[in-house]
């Protein structure tokens, strides 16, 4: 399939995604009442839950996508227990690790997504229950992290045992979800793909997120290099606190090129990009001689709360084609990486593994200091996946299966976690300003789904929490784990 | 400029220097004249010579070319002794390397190719004579190697310091021309651009070259690497008796794809491609997941003696482009490296002479061993550019400017040489049809030049030697020097 069809396809699932997201938030509302009105769940259809009839299985809580959408689809629901096949591994579940890949596996905006409902999550640390046959080198009891393809946000997942890693000594489970997947995918940016050498530059897109900051400390491992980092400016204060690295601070929507260039005519050697769209061309045309970019996502797809169709052809349509004879005539390389396609679809999960023993080497080293940005209940999943959608986290989010759901409206909460609330209520001016750009772009498409949007600011929390069966009384010093150090 | 715009020109470009190429064909036919004539030279028009009327100057023999096209516009021609400015350093040259890109130069198949006439060369060997202003770390007298933007054939060149290695102890000129080049472009390409690790699997183009015998060379050096290389058949022979480690030896012109996907049905980690043309599309299809593409050439312009449009056009149309996306999705990286734009045009002269002192230091801990092809007098350089162009060499080809030319038809060469002689006449079968392929299709275009072609396929030599004032009788033994260790 040549490139401009491949392109072409891309926009037209986008467009038929769409489609199919309008009905299947349709089919999805009414399945909701259904879940609300019978208290279990009208889920039970799914492949997992065959077995049902004959022997009633255990249940669990899980983080469960009824169809691609807002955070209304993300529900709270009671699932069997996994049933545990050859060659994996069941895991009971300690934390869960929230990545921005998972808000686009919610918009439906990545490739061959699954069939909804399913459960949601690629990262988790626990403890292993049970082994399935022709495991090895595993025992039940042992401290595990695992990057399995979904299914990670649940009290129980069964996980391939080629996508479950042993924790070294002193790593936590909270440390463990923090560093995995983040710390994993910067050092294959920096160190396989990139080779980062000494006296270098790099350019940091999104650089207070989990990949940035993975980046920004790995990076700082190797002598004398340099680290421009983008991000809004609402969290530069916080990253200065953070004690982060970060050579040259820049605002995100500025113009960070001419800014760059004032300090570093000649431009950078690296360029790490998960945001796609024109920073591609922009992010290329930065390189010194010798210079490497790198695409390692698109999240520049996410605009608002649902897939918008004009920011995912955005992101295909910006993007410049490059010639090899381009690359030849200017001594520049361009790469990408995608986590999820080389280790799920492409045989990659050895080639992780070896990396992730590098990583865990690292932090054994004290060269890794994970950095929490707060820890959740699996009830305020929605809440968590909001924070991360209007970049307010500086660190990872964490979801906590036993930790207890945040106080509701009914009883505001007081104190840290008031004032938490208030201000992620309170948009960054900025990018509020280019969200109603994006917007107004939009309108004509998305009418409907900015509608639907506005409902859903207003807490919707307690819906979720309705229907999971375990809303246990406010406990307010469940927040008190947000922010805590967890080594 | 959009990268259309670019081919569009090239392309253009490909066209108008065969116009060009015309007219200074023709041109230098007359001058040629001239110069036999008056036994010294019609070139003394240049800037070197301005001063000649103030005081007549030295001079020195050097390859000139007169026009870009066939082996006919390669002199040796009396030039004067170079001046020597600030900065550069005069070397009293005892070895040049001859490199694929001279005959691309020959043939105006670069991009901003100078003036006509100059003196040819990229690469040569000998002692410092005389040092310019500002220049430190150098003496009068001091073994070196040069890397200058041409004039390295010249019994005589004056070389800017940034592109001057002094020579290790135990390095040779003749190892020094051998090396330096080769295994600096190799040594980059291996291990700053793709960096090569334990266990991955290697295509090598073009792997009986200089360039591709480093590549063999240095990534054996590294654990567990298996190679593939490519080469016209009638090398396989000599590249056994060489002892290249080369694992699986594929015939150029055969479906080495499916050859390849026989023993690594997953395909390779890194493919070094000198070709270009479809080459690029091949490479990049045959890479894992992981793997990296690099162009480092296009030799593939190169199909007759003189530069042919369609085989250029191809070079450009063939290649397909790629969006960052399709890497994304891919998990592939596509690099280009082009030293001589590195070195003149992108300030990477300091890299450069870093990277060099590296491999200076493999060939003093015996993991390089130069691969010597011949040896040649300066009057023989269109022999050997015509061994270079019918890919006949395995190992480098040196020119000696103090070595004797063979002796021309009159006294027939005896021996060995007589032998080498008529296996050069005698073309490979499979290239020559591979050759007529070609020129079918560029029949129409270059009926003139093919015509040209037959003439110069008679030896001209004998016409070179008279114009260069240095015909000393014949000496028999000089060819002895051809094939003899170096070191």
């Amino acid at each position: 399939m040549s490139e401009q069809q491949q392109q072409e396809n891309a926009a037209a699932a986008a467009v038929s995604n769409g489609d199919q997201q309008q009905q299947q938030n349709g089919a999805d509302n009414n399945k909701e009442k259904e879940v609300t009105e019978n208290g279990t769940t009208g889920e039970s259809a799914e492949p997992v839950a065959e077995a049902e009839n004959e022997a009633p299985k255990k249940e669990m809580r899980a983080v469960v996508l009824t169809g691609f959408g807002g955070l209304k689809s993300v529900k709270i629901l009671k699932k069997p227990e996994p049933a545990l096949n050859e060659g994996e591994i069941l895991i009971r579940v300690k934390a869960c690790g929230l990545n921005f890949q998972d808000l686009m596996v919610r918009q439906g905006a990545i490739d061959s997504p699954p069939k909804c409902p399913f459960i949601l999550g690629f990262e988790c640390a626990g403890d292993v229950e049970q082994i399935g046959e022709g495991v090895e080198d595993f025992q039940v009891g042992d401290q595990v992290v695992a990057l399995p393809e979904y299914r990670a946000w649940a009290e129980l997942v069964a996980v391939p045992a080629k996508y479950v890693y042993k924790l070294p000594k002193g790593l936590s489970y909270l440390d463990a979800v923090t560093i995995t997947m983040n710390y994993t995918v910067a050092y294959i940016l920096l160190f396989e793909i990139s080779s980062l050498s000494q006296g270098k530059s790099i350019l940091v897109h999104s650089v207070g997120g989990g990949v940035g900051q993975a980046v920004v400390q790995l990076a700082k491992t190797v002598k004398d290099v340099t680290i421009f980092g983008i991000c809004s400016k609402g969290k530069h204060e916080a990253l200065k606190e953070a004690n982060a690295p970060v050579d040259h601070l820049l605002e995100k929507g500025s113009d960070y090129v001419s800014e760059i260039r004032k300090i570093s005519p000649e431009g950078v050697d690296i360029v790490l990009d998960c945001l796609c769209g024109e920073e591609c061309n922009k992010g290329y045309n930065l390189l010194k001689p010798m210079g490497k970019y790198l695409l390692y996502g698109t999240s520049n797809v996410v605009t608002g709360e649902t897939k918008g169709f004009f920011s995912a052809a955005r992101c295909w349509w910006q993007v410049d084609k490059v010639s090899p004879l381009k690359l030849f005539d200017e001594n520049k390389s361009l790469a990408g990486f995608n986590l999820r396609h080389f280790m799920y679809l492409q045989n990659g999960a050895g080639h992780v593994k070896r990396t992730v023993d590098k990583v865990f080497q690292l932090f054994q080293e004290g060269k890794i200091k994970p950095l929490l940005d707060s820890t959740w209940a699996l009830e305020d999943v929605a809440e968590a996946m909001q924070k991360m959608h209007d970049r307010k986290n500086v660190g990872k989010i964490i979801l906590d299966p036993s930790m207890e759901p945040k106080p509701k409206p009914a009883t505001p909460a007081k104190g840290k976690d008031k004032k938490k609330q208030s201000s992620e209520e309170k948009k960054d001016n900025d990018e509020k300003k280019e969200e109603k750009k994006e917007e107004k772009k939009e309108k004509e498409e998305e009418k409907k789904e900015e509608k639907k949007e506005k409902e859903e600011k207003k807490p919707e929390a307690p819906a979720a929490a309705a229907t999971n069966g375990a809303g246990e009384p406010a406990a307010e010093e469940a927040d008190a784990k947000e922010k805590e150090s967890s080594s």
